[in-house]
């Protein structure tokens, strides 16, 4: 504490990201990232980006990542709002579309940034107790305050079916309703394509998994013109250019490279398939995943104890150490192989 | 408006930058960019960077960049708090640092985004005004809530000898005080060595401007460790991970190049120089600048009419529709032709 901060300074809980260790030959099955690098167009358009007009600001707006993405997901540019990656959008949409009178509603288990938002800008919020399954039942959030959720919801990797997102939004026409869907490209259906029947309805998405870009910093959100309006108001008041030129093009030519994205998705459902059948082989109970990771939890082996003991052996998984799923891990899907050795590796502890 | 905004929403008057446009050939002489590219060795850093391990979120923490600041200013490395261009910095600073009951003090003519991050982030603020010679004056500068000025102003290009800077900072030692270098590079003696004396004073800094990376959005700030632990704690309740491998890896290599930068910044001193005299030789009074730009009115025509019909010849400059300063331009010392080509066109209109 220092008599210089602010009250807002002194009261915060900062959010505690999954370690990024600086150790070479590890398995690192811990925050998410693909297994599979970017399409080499990104590479090479942020290797051009480098060399051409470095001097100059980028375009402030980002014009042309906005049309990109607007064409793939056919709604309008002033459909889409972008920042330095699905955090930063979601800090904006925080202040910009969930700061009202009744509490923000969110997941009782959930990325855990959620309520370290709420403490930056002194939003209430309550939280929903997912089911016993740790699913989110739409029934559980009738009439209420604003409401965010991601879908498939993290850590637990389950996922929302379509028909029980409209539900939800059928029954809250009147407060914002964020869905961020930073795991959706694993199997999950969107619910980009209902931002024009609901104009209360944004959907966050990030360059970070499925496109394998985590180390370049891109995320957006996809919503009704009024919502992303709001966003750019707040975006315009915080940082202009929230977007480099490498950025910019490295994520315009991710956009555009279907065939390598599709690719890098379905290997990865498919090996979340075999990690499911041999952690159940090993006695694990594996909640059903939409995601890039998997979501264990053994009967006889405590979640810390698995990790710790993983990480002697240099594999590296997540655990939350939190009410309700201190049993669990966190395990990122990662190549054939580092999930080859991770079932090796607790074969031996289970 | 939209009922979905939150009251902070509704209220933003955002910033306006300057214009990006996206006309080729234009002599853009607006947004005070270095006429001369970064350091090589800079471009080939962040090419290698897109080619290795883009797919891994990067060093939240950017500890290797914040070392090589270190190095460079002769500070430890948790004095050094690196952000998304230093408009993300001052952002974190005005919430972190800059609220606080009593109003937080700025020039009345100044950077236009001070008042800007207030309305973000309700801060109360009281301008305090110039000098008849468009001077900061530390006797108007006593007893009062915290600080905040750019050093050389902006737009006035006018720098506060470090003297003064002493004591404005001896006057006010319990609140905090904030010193946007971004323009220091250019002839102006800096306040970082006064950081360990003054455990209330941040200064920050920006890569876009002597270091001609404007489209990577690296910005820092240097200041007591508590005043950086406090920056941290926002940015860790905002985004874990504001700078990605590419920005990261390019700003370290600026660092680490010195002769370019010296060589850079020597060329656009010449120029500026150069600029003056011819600007002062067309009838223009020059506000004595330490920066990357001139501030600069002419007596018998009006700055929005000059800067329309120099517009109309695709040379852009920025005029400011504000008090006081509604008859200047600014105009960005670009390269010795750009300047030339200014010169010529507002021959022919003055």
């Amino acid at each position: 504490m220092s008599r210089f901060w602010s009250d807002t300074a002194r009261r915060l809980t900062p959010y505690v990201p999954g370690e990024q260790p600086k150790l070479d030959k590890l398995v690192k099955l811990n925050t998410n990232e693909s297994p599979y690098g970017p399409s080499p167009r990104a590479v090479e358009a942020i290797q051009r980006a480098a060399s051409e007009d470095l001097r100059r600001y980028p375009d402030p707006n980002s014009d042309a990542l906005k049309a990109a993405l607007a064409r793939y997901h056919s709604v309008r540019p002033a459909q889409i709002f972008v920042g330095n990656g699905s955090d930063e959008v979601l800090a904006h949409a925080f202040i910009a579309l969930l700061k009202h009178d009744a509490p923000l509603r969110f997941p009782d288990i959930t990325y855990s940034f959620y309520p370290v938002y709420c403490g930056l800008f002194d939003i209430t919020h309550t939280p929903i107790a997912l089911t016993d399954a740790l699913e989110i039942d739409p029934a559980d959030y009738a009439a209420g305050g604003p409401i965010i959720f991601p879908n498939p919801n993290a850590p637990t990797g389950r996922l929302l079916p379509i028909d029980a997102v409209e539900a939800l939004l059928a029954a809250n026409p009147d407060v914002p309703v964020v869905i961020d869907e930073a795991y959706i490209d694993y199997g999950g259906e969107s619910a980009i394509p209902l931002v024009d029947r609901h104009p209360n309805l944004l959907v966050t998405r990030t360059f970070s998994k499925s496109r394998a870009l985590a180390g370049l910093r891109v995320g957006y959100a996809v919503g009704s013109a009024e919502l992303v309006e709001g966003l750019e108001r707040v975006k315009n008041s915080f940082n202009s250019y929230p977007l480099g030129r490498p950025a910019q093009a490295g994520a315009i030519a991710s956009v555009e490279d279907e065939p390598h994205f599709r690719d890098s998705c379905a290997r990865v459902i498919a090996t979340r398939e075999w990690l499911d059948q041999a952690l159940t082989a090993l006695g694990f109970e594996v909640l059903p995943s939409a995601a890039n990771f998997v979501f264990a939890r053994h009967p006889k082996h405590a979640g810390a104890t698995l990790a710790a003991a993983l990480r002697d052996q240099a594999i590296i998984v997540r655990h939350f150490k939190l009410p309700r799923i201190d049993d669990y891990l966190r395990i990122t899907v990662g190549t054939d192989d580092e999930c080859a050795a991770l079932i090796d590796a607790l074969k031996a502890l289970v």
